[in-house]
């Protein structure tokens, strides 16, 4: 039997998603601690998409197999029993055979929050990245518009991604502001490895009015990590939702 | 020279506000430090309202007095610099010497904050009460307003309550609902020690349906703590803002 989950979590305490060495804390070893509870034995898991250090998910979907029969409220609610505070379970659903977290995906979206003020705001430092300096949306907006499509989005690409091709198709990239809170909102078939980090990290210099807007097409351009701007930090990034055709 | 300032903090990761014994981390520890590596002298100050473990704060107001010679800036900035993360200033303000952070006073506002959903959420956990049942909150407000105005307040009084008398007065309980976020708004001249948090781990009990709204009214009459809900838990809680005359 096959299961998929939605997973949310806070990325602060946590070393990333994928399971590592002994005594390193991360999403995958206590979900996967939390479903064998449920299930009294081992479950492996297998996720959408990693996140870093420090990068939130409101919608990662899990699946695993397992002969165990249990309730889906069981899987649901024992296992939020199981997890800590800064993890749960939102939904599970019984899938095919043929699922799986990763390869099944259609597209995936993730959300970039800054919280553009003077001072500081220690309630939402874990939640959003601080920027102090007044960011031009607009221009942000404008320049976000180049990177939509497809694209061989190498100027945007982590040195330690794995990926087999660097191009990429964004469905859309779109920024709003409420009060003083900017959200950017990405869409894409697939990223690679630190790919939305990056391109906030550009639209930042856009913003701050370091940059023109058609910079940002001359990055994409030039297919050359070192032109693009620097890797935003991982507090201000939620994966949001893996899509797939049949859940 | 005297001077105020504006506080916020994320409550989670200090034992609460009041400086103690040795290696136990507190605001009024970080702050005191903070401030006195910007006058390059020991500063002590002193805070509208202390604070419990896990309770938050969007505008704390302390003083201090200092024969150092500053810019405003360079208090506010400066001192953010070395706050930690959770804690930041968000204004400074030069007061008249017979200004005092607790004694000058007028009113105190708290927000409590409850989640109200079937499934908790691990990004709003160290900000929010979750609670699954669905909460009658029309109850609930019918219920706070035999709480406005000037009361003996015993029964909502914490065993730990230094206060010299337990009548305060309530200017407002008002409860809200966004979506799925519950905000019960309160506002006195004082709070006795745990007040806020009985108060609501007694509307709590009207909200679930397990007591009638009547029921508030017997328990503010009775005087007696043992007779009102339990203590809701701190993550909830938010110290808004201290009101004085001129400030």
């Amino acid at each position: 039997m096959k299961l998929a989950l939605g997973v949310e979590y806070l990325g602060t305490h946590f070393h990333g998603w994928q399971c590592q060495k002994s005594n390193i804390r991360t999403v995958q070893q206590v979900i996967e601690q939390a479903l064998s509870s449920v299930a009294n034995q081992p479950v492996r898991v297998f996720c959408s998409g990693r996140t870093d250090t420090g990068v939130h998910a409101t919608c990662q979907v899990i699946h695993f197999e397992t002969n165990i029969k249990r309730k889906n409220k069981a899987w649901l609610f024992g296992g939020n029993v199981h997890l800590p505070s800064d993890v749960n379970f939102t939904w599970v659903k019984p899938v095919d055979d043929n699922f799986h977290a990763r390869f099944s995906v259609i597209t995936r979206q993730y959300n970039y929050k800054i919280h553009n003020t003077k001072i500081r705001s220690s309630i939402i430092a874990t939640h959003s990245l601080w920027e102090p300096r007044k960011l031009d949306i607009v221009a942000m907006n404008k320049a976000g518009q180049y990177l939509t499509g497809k694209h061989n989005f190498s100027a945007f690409r982590g040195s330690l991604c794995q990926a087999k091709s660097p191009i990429k198709n964004i469905e859309f990239i779109k920024l709003t502001k409420h009060d003083d809170n900017i959200l950017l909102d990405i869409k894409a078939n697939a990223f690679l490895h630190h790919m939305v980090r990056n391109i906030v990290g550009t639209l930042l210099k856009v913003g701050k009015g370091e940059k023109p807007i058609e910079w940002v097409r001359e990055v994409l351009n030039s297919k050359q990590r070192k032109q693009a701007g620097p890797t935003a930090p991982p507090q201000g990034l939620y994966f949001i939702r893996a899509f797939y055709k049949n859940i």
